[in-house]
């Protein structure tokens, strides 16, 4: 199985949905042209499909191992990785300022979810690098920069994220490593950090370690805990890698999925090594503020995994389409001669087609965020700044957690599709649902992106982004009404998008009143209902990028310039509407149920 | 992890919703009294948690293994099986006749479930050995009962299906295995059968491979298929196994889960063996009747996947249940000294209640089903044993479709209320992920149970059974009206059941008048929603016996009989109510835009 990065799709969203001309317009992007995006997206879909592809299978078959304290990661995982840092590809949307070629996350993002589509395995370590960067970028001293920044976008070092604990899981609070000042500044670090990935590795010289630790008269919970860079090696002045410092793998996990990507148990000062006792480690920032610091790479890291979701469920949508083309297989429904491929078979069409609607719609949903992103930085106008700011803070969590919770449903019909050959490991099929299954822990559950999107994006403003965009979905919806009026081949289609968008956004419009109206006295009830709201929300969302997807492909009909892909396009649309959409009331049913529901929530059977 | 079969619950199900007593009152079982069944019931459970459970991890861990042609199962599998034997579980709801127990199905459906839980991989010997015996009850000769029956249900030897090739998949026309008459009657085989449970193993002495092939004049397609036993060892006159038959294991597939159940692919007339070439089968019934004899084991089968689902469902439900209630980590929703149990967290106990509902939802369900099999075989009208057939045989692709793809979202939820430990694989919730994945793919995929429903159970009797469904759920929703409108403690929990039943059976309606209106100009249409309708049936019935579970729960608290079990019953039955019932709104608004959508279907890019 081949993987084709679907650059068409990539430039549809850009231009059409995303308003990639506004972002190239905004000071700082200046000397990025229209051409130069469709030469970096063109050079980056030839990288991956040729140097990374190639690593899915392989990764997964023979996954990184650790000895003696060390990890050595799966064949050809190394070479691909200085290819993609001799290609650049780490800085694409990091600041000039320290090498980065400054691109917008509406370049970035694309660019990211085609080499996790290529190796979802291999892209985890460029992607907690990028969290390394950003947080470094926002907090780090100059000095700290200087040293640790150039060398992770020359792809030279890389970064890892060291947050939990055994005794901690999601609950950071708890967090209880140990961090002591030494009379030179630096300080020692001693605890063990687990489920680090790419916490070890011999893909590059050397690993800038993020630590979240406390140090001996810290605050209890969440805040008393500092933010250190640990570096693998000590850094020379020169800017070499020195002595090998005091953090070692103690293990990797045995995983259901990505086993090319090592998830490592991490030992901080355990005594090896050349620096003595404890790992040295440098203060980032202030004393006690790590957790804020830390969340400026979550928040990135947060985007960055749905985006691997779209990924997955992009790779697992050609693989299964190729499959439907290929394999012959009973009757066609209206009777055929022979067998047909079953493709033409209505469950398979069902199947496939609820693959592309949920990959192109969260698909969209993300990118149409990504320009947000993008506006909310370089807007020359403050009050613009602010509103994107908001917008893209409220579609994170939908965006980490929507994407990444349909990528499991889009990978299992992957399976489905393939029938009995879907569950042989061979097929390939099944890595992608076994990979999948991370995606919607990692980086936050969809539990946790629930409760961050109802308390702080919705409740705290008072649902100001939400009343917005219903109002620019409505607008849609009316839009579409008028192009249904209007007739042509699609106007039953774009009719029964209006039907459809408009009952959906009224869903979301009435799950929003209760969650607003319920948080005072009925909290339970509200939370019991978060992560169905936050599911509402990017199904209708996703739904209205599709709507107006569906619009922009109604307008080239009308202009004689539709392509094969547009009527293609104009179908998942109409898919997405019929068959996608009408879970919106459902979950909004669920959501205003829970008023009762909520006071049983606690009746629980003590196992 | 110990797995505890629910018997409680089990209890509840067949005397309340299941009419225990109305089965056991029939022509047939009158020597079997409640506390027969009670006893039946705890001596299975004893059995399947101390002999069969152990082996669940085992046998994912060191999956059977092929070498010369012949399979080792994973160790304890044989001693096991022989216990399985000896304490008589596979005659269980077997013909006395032939040694079995002759229980109803009602009884031998929960045996059969918690085998299932305890260990889904050694089960599938069981299963399809059972298969075996029903099609030879049914279409066997007396010669051939007599041979090969009372081994089977002495645990002796086993059975197997052997359908597919590698060119047919799904396509049963395609079978290519060539069975040529000899001149003493029996035939010989040639060819390669793929996907065959068990097809080799050491567990018993002897395998009786139930075989589809054709002979040298057959016609083309289904219509040319016969049925063949082909035992592994040919059988004595004496009734010892003999000269060793022409059929090998060529090789084990490595499979996503299952890892214990052998999935072989087996070679017919390889010239190996003490046979000469060509193995030697004969003939069951008449020839080119295969299929349709198949079809007597494909039923039983299918059932018996659909209570599959619930098996695994039911054991990763325990496992959760444990781990919720065993983690501590973060503050109470209102406030806390301390971290407290997840299970207190709104989104766990979301997730709790939702696998429960799902889980005890398809248990009622099926085994509702199970009672309406024992009436339709044994009740002394014939009118209504006829209308207790139709029932049964339209709930069993309902069973099997429903269960089993419900099976994959509680299996997920079961690895997601683990968080990142639910990802490693000591943990053991993966697994179930894994092994879940091939319930709706073997013994017909959920499109082609879909497609049995639609075509064989709905369309072909104009509905009727629909209709009857429809007014006897009525019936049930003003019972609750009623019931919640004399106030009490959970009366506002009953109004809810009330309200989202009526809503379901409202939708049921709707979408089924589309069907019935639609499946003569636009069967396209119909067909595109036929899983969505298969599963909003699903839904809606197993919502109603969860209604019926609170009524009956209801009845117990006016009467001063309710139990912690009925509280929780009552709590499980409003979420379902609440959280899952709706899914029935958005699955019949998918299937009536089905007209505009089914014109779109084919829209599909190439790959």
């Amino acid at each position: 199985m081949t993987y084709r990065a679907p650059v068409q799709d990539i430039r549809f969203v850009l231009r059409e949905l995303a308003d990639l001309d506004g972002v190239l317009a905004l000071p700082g992007f200046e000397e990025i042209s229209d051409d130069l995006v469709d030469a970096v997206l063109e050079e980056n879909a030839r990288f991956v499909e040729q140097a990374i592809a190639p690593l899915n299978r392989s990764g997964d078959l023979s996954g990184a191992t650790c000895s003696d304290g060390e990890v050595t990661t799966s064949p050809g995982f190394r070479q691909a990785f200085i290819e993609f840092g001799q290609g650049g590809w780490q800085g694409l949307q990091h600041d000039q300022e320290w090498g980065g070629q400054g691109l917008p996350k509406l370049v970035g993002a694309p660019a990211s979810e085609n080499i996790n589509s290529a190796s979802l395995a291999f892209s985890l370590c460029p992607l907690l690098t990028d969290g390394v960067i950003e947080a470094l970028t926002a907090v780090g001293s100059h000095e700290q920069q200087l040293r640790y920044i150039p060398a992770m976008l020359e792809g030279r070092w890389t970064g890892t994220m060291n947050l939990t604990e055994p005794q901690a899981g999601s609950d950071l609070a708890q967090v209880a490593t140990r961090a002591v000042r030494q009379d030179d500044g630096s300080y020692r670090l001693a605890g063990q950090k687990i489920f680090i990935t790419y916490g070890d590795h011999d893909m590059a010289e050397n690993i800038v370690h993020l630590v979240l630790a406390r140090t001996p008269d810290a605050p209890k919970g969440v805040k008393g805990i500092s933010l250190f860079i640990v570096p693998k090696f000590l850094v020379n002045d020169d800017g070499s890698p020195g002595k090998r410092n005091d953090v070692w793998c103690a293990s990797l996990e045995h995983k259901l999925g990505i086993h090319g990507s090592p998830t490592a148990v991490l030992l901080y000062g355990s005594g090896k090594g050349d620096v003595g006792e404890g790992a040295v480690g440098y203060l980032v920032g202030e004393e006690n503020r790590g957790l804020e610091y830390m969340f400026i790479m979550m928040n990135a890291a947060r985007y960055a995994v749905g985006v691997q979701g779209i990924a997955l469920s992009e790779r697992a949508l050609q693989q299964a389409t190729a499959y439907a083309h290929e394999r012959k297989q009973g009757q066609a429904l209206e009777g055929s001669a022979g067998p047909v491929a079953i493709a033409n078979h209505p469950d398979v069409q069902r199947m496939l087609h609820t693959m592309r609607a949920l990959t192109e719609g969260s698909r969209a949903l993300a990118y149409f965020a990504a320009s947000a992103y993008d506006k909310s930085r370089h807007h020359p106008d403050e009050a613009e700044r602010a509103r994107y700011k908001s917008l893209y803070e409220y579609l994170v969590p939908v965006i980490k957690g929507f994407s990444t919770e349909l990528s499991l449903e889009v990978t299992s019909l992957g399976v489905q599709v393939h029938g009995g050959m879907g569950f042989i490991e061979e097929t390939g099929a099944a890595q992608y649902y076994r990979d999948a299954r991370i995606l919607p822990i990692y980086e936050g559950t969809t539990a946790i992106q629930a409760n961050d999107f109802v308390g702080r994006k919705v409740l705290r403003d008072g649902g100001a982004v939400v009343k917005a965009l219903a109002a620019e979905m409505r607008t849609t919806v009316a839009q579409l009404e008028k192009a249904a009026d209007a007739g042509g081949a699609d106007s039953q289609g774009l009719a029964l998008i209006a039907r459809r968008l408009a009952a959906g956004v009224q869903a979301y419009e009435n799950a929003s009143k209760f969650v607003l109206a319920n948080a005072g006295d009925k909290l339970r009830a509200v939370f019991l209902g978060s992560v169905p709201y936050l599911m509402l929300a990017g199904v209708v969302h996703a739904g209205w990028q599709m709507a107006r997807a569906a619009l922009a492909c109604a307008q080239h009909a009308n202009a004689g310039t539709a392509t094969g892909f547009h009527k293609q396009k104009m179908a998942t649309s109409i898919f997405y509407a019929a068959q996608i959409l009408p879970r919106a009331e459902a979950l909004a049913l669920t959501v205003l149920e829970g008023g009762v529901a909520g006071d049983y929530a606690a009746v629980l059977p003590e196992a």
